[in-house]
């Protein structure tokens, strides 16, 4: 079954920007952490799930490919797929488009891990979340 | 007495200017932040104090003044002194200049609230914390 | 005329926060910010109109008090207004609420000059986005 | 010849944070930009070399692994050396680590291009640039 996609558009803001112009290239970071919890909001969801039961999302890894720069105003859309879940982990795969011109603008991951907030130790991922990440998932 | 003033030089780092190629303004609230804990450090103390204790200095008031813009690699000093100190808040004020061209480029205040983490409620400030304050005073 | 009051609902990121788990202070100005560019979308204008001209429009002032706490995943929702129109500069004011609760989160203002990109000197507010926000101003 | 490591010892400030009480992710990011910033500054040269030429070094590829995590006040020290010098592109290797324990906080790479400004192409590397680059690079 071809996995779901989830797309959420926005645009650039004046501060994303620096001296060349452009997004700054750390901002993307911020931009696929803005999808990952528009997405969970999507899925009826937030971090606060975790939080309440003493849980955590940290990153292990993040990776970004800048293809072409955006600028002040661009009406961005970002799209997000699982790429992967794993007992404890799960990777999301992002990808930045300029909106208006179809263009491909950066392409990343995230990995991260469901952990104990206290022992800071990974644990499986909660099977209500499980279950709802599963239709966006690529790899089972 | 004269007061005395606490003064940290820095650069300005790429991140920190916008598409105009200067500064953005929000990252003066930054600079003046930085300049704080520097000046903690510099009296041996640090926001860790406050966490051990249950307690935070959250911000009431913040206000800055734009005078000039300040580019990337401009090597900034900025200077604080202790506006007015008051029995459960801290007002500094905070002087930014070009260290090169000795100009003026913002100048703002910042008001802290000494505040128990639990109840939110503000909360006289530590005499520990009030002596080492004193001589950067300018009204006791 | 009473003025026309421009809104805009936005959720706290994870990335707003700081180790207070709150909103940090200076996300604040960065709030004010987003507001004022989505109040010119909504007007069918951007910065970029004065780009093209050669023009910029940079802060001279900031404020805010912040009355209340926002946390991560909470849904705001941010209020302009025009509060002043002077020849050369404009006066925003903002309000931040708590959406749900309809708490006064924060209150500020931001003054920005119409100015020369070249010169760095202030010059006189373009008419054509002088009559764009006249119905929001409060004095003219 | 061994490859000459190029060290810069920060801290980390309040902004860094997140609600998790550590530094959050995409700060790394900025972390490594302001080590590669201070490394130029060791060597002599700005980003301003390049900017009077119409050039720029925009980042192709960015990556990075968190092994700990890092807390407000932490005294971090940063390790830069040069992995990769291609004709037109340079990979920096960053290292961060927890100065006072001497642990390995993350990990990372970021690729940038030399590019025509205007163009929006790359171009070689500027011999005086790369000459100054060689002594920190692990392959040539």
């Amino acid at each position: 079954m071809t996995p779901k996609t989830f797309k959420f558009p926005f645009r650039v803001a004046w501060v994303d920007t620096d001296a060349a112009q452009v997004v700054h290239f750390s901002n993307y970071f911020k931009f696929f952490e803005k999808i990952e919890e528009e997405f969970y909001r999507h899925l009826g969801f937030n971090f606060n799930y975790f939080v309440e039961r003493g849980m955590w999302l940290p990153r292990v890894e993040a990776f970004c490919q800048y293809k072409k720069p955006a600028k002040f105003n661009d009406l961005l859309e970002g799209e997000l797929i699982v790429e992967e879940l794993r007992e404890k982990s799960v990777k999301y795969h992002f990808k930045i488009f300029n909106k208006e011109t179809a263009t491909l603008i950066a392409e990343g991951y995230v990995v991260a891990v469901t952990a104990d907030k206290n022992t800071g130790r990974a644990v499986q991922i909660p099977k209500y979340f499980l279950e709802k990440l599963k239709p966006y998932c690529k790899r089972l």
